[in-house]
């Protein structure tokens, strides 16, 4: 049997990574990287060349025949994009459709929210699952949870700053909401399962490697690092009003990052800690499948173990080149 | 045990008759019809008290408390909706929450197709299931296909004239693609079905009675007839243009209902005849599982069935109210 050819998008990205490295762990796919043509000069590109990786140029918003001359002989699209980028996903689902892939995977690996207000992101992405389906493009959505690289708050000495992209000392509606949580090497390990799984061909599908409440983190830290954090406790009308000022903010300053970002974080807190959206009942609740009911032996790390790394000073930085004020 | 309670709003509507017909014929259910204050006194009202039905008057429309006051109690909610009036679910589906219903049948009952400008029913179904997700209301969303009694041609003596709505003499691109179909009586005992079984709770599901291509109901009603159907014959083009002209006729008389008909009529020509995504391939690619498959013992009433009672004089005229040119 040929290798399945691999068309990804977003390589050097934090999702991208982490599903390259799975490919390459599973042995079993020929990869193709496409790279913008304004990005082929970078240190992370030739990084890519350095691993043996078949690299490719090229521009999402270019002309349409580029981008099917690009996927031409490709089985399977997986288009891991920056959340601003998502728009680009429209004239790539085109030219597969025009080519005939056999399963596309649109940028997801996210939490699970119903559409309409809850979070921008979720809203965007459901106008692409939309375009996709009117071209009746074979795929399947991957949703994670959130990060576990994402969800530790500072220590008081310190000793997790290297590793810290934003602080979670914000303890949120009491911090009971259970939350499903996933390390980011499981996101890449869990997303080449689905793809080489028939079951998930054109389903939704969600996993976590752990399932826990903001007060259930910090307890494991707390107990692990012996130090007592130092907490801000908000209710939910405080993220209402901070989610409405970032609004504001986004509004009036439409073009900085960080106004965007601080939009996405205060609609992520409300998902997560007062709506209770990312859990596994939201998921099924809202047609997806149940990934740790498809793959029983996949051996999940746990956000304890990933807290261990931390300590050991193995943690990394989630997007190590952005620096944000939220 | 005791009956579970049913409110069955739209009962004198196409869909809802069928309906509230099966869940007599099931027999195992309390039901309360609503019905709107200004309809009170209309003869199809008296005709649900003369069968011995718990009829309530209100207004979706009105304060929330007067709604929530209706649906104490309640166990299954079932939204059989005129399609003008869809959004008249989101304050029920606000009550329904408070209530805290066990099951919400949200006006479906049509043909499964993506989001995003092929139906505009679609469109507005899929806003109002987005809203019971974020309320997190368990649902089950039924579809049909489409009805056997709106998929009937004109016959040159005129014996189908008694019992049909609109005629479907247009052939459009080739007449070659299949469309689930289904008779209105198995809408209702389908619909029966879904609501008692836990498998359906929070899932959307389809069915038909026979699935067929227009040629080949052209064949059947030839053959069962003896006559020769005088069709018109459309391309892909031809409903194109159509569509654009209804879109505008609407827009240039926006409270004419015809007008909204028209613009209905030509989306369901292209998402039927020329996207053919009525099918159970499309139905399960946009997540739908097989109502067949869960009931395979049901007998469903087949489209020559339906045509040997046409002929027999045993039709109904759809909407016999109503006076549509389109």
């Amino acid at each position: 049997m040929s290798k399945q050819s691999i068309f990804l998008v977003g390589a050097t990205g934090e999702t991208g990574t982490t599903i390259l490295n799975a490919l390459l762990e599973d042995g079993s796919f020929e990869i193709t990287c496409l790279i913008r043509t304004s990005s082929a000069g970078k240190p992370s590109v030739q990084a890519l060349k350095d691993r043996g990786l078949k690299v490719v140029t090229g521009d999402l918003t270019g002309p349409i025949e580029d981008i099917v001359a690009l996927l031409e002989g490709i089985d399977i699209v997986i288009a891991a994009l920056f959340p601003g980028s998502l728009n680009d996903q429209i004239p790539l689902l085109k030219a597969a459709a025009q080519v005939g892939v056999e399963r596309f995977l649109p940028c997801n690996w996210g939490t699970p929210a119903a559409r309409g207000g809850i979070l921008t992101l979720t809203d965007t992405k459901g106008e692409v699952h939309d375009y996709m389906m009117r071209l009746k493009v074979p795929y399947t959505i991957v949703d994670v949870g959130y990060w576990y690289g994402m969800s530790v708050p500072r220590v008081p000495s310190g000793k997790f700053d290297y590793a810290i992209f934003v602080p979670a000392n914000n303890i949120i509606a009491g911090g009971t909401a259970k939350n499903m949580l996933m390390d980011q090497t499981d996101v890449g390990r869990f997303t080449v399962k689905a793809i080489k799984d028939s079951r998930t061909l054109n389903k939704r599908v969600y996993a976590y490697g752990d399932l826990l409440s903001q007060n259930e983190i910090n307890e494991i830290i707390e107990r692990k690092t012996g130090e007592n954090l130092e907490l801000n406790f908000l209710s939910a009308e405080d993220v209402s009003k901070e989610k409405e000022e970032a609004i504001k903010g986004m509004e009036a300053h439409p073009r900085e990052i960080s106004k965007m970002y601080s939009v996405v974080n205060w609609q992520y807190a409300d998902t997560k800690y007062v709506r209770a959206d990312n859990t596994p009942e939201n998921a099924e609740y809202l047609g997806y499948i149940n990934g740790r009911d498809l793959y029983p032996d996949f051996k999940w790390i746990r956000f304890e173990e990933f807290i261990d790394d931390m300590i050991a000073g193995k943690g990394r930085k989630i997007y190590p080149h952005l620096q944000l004020s939220i």
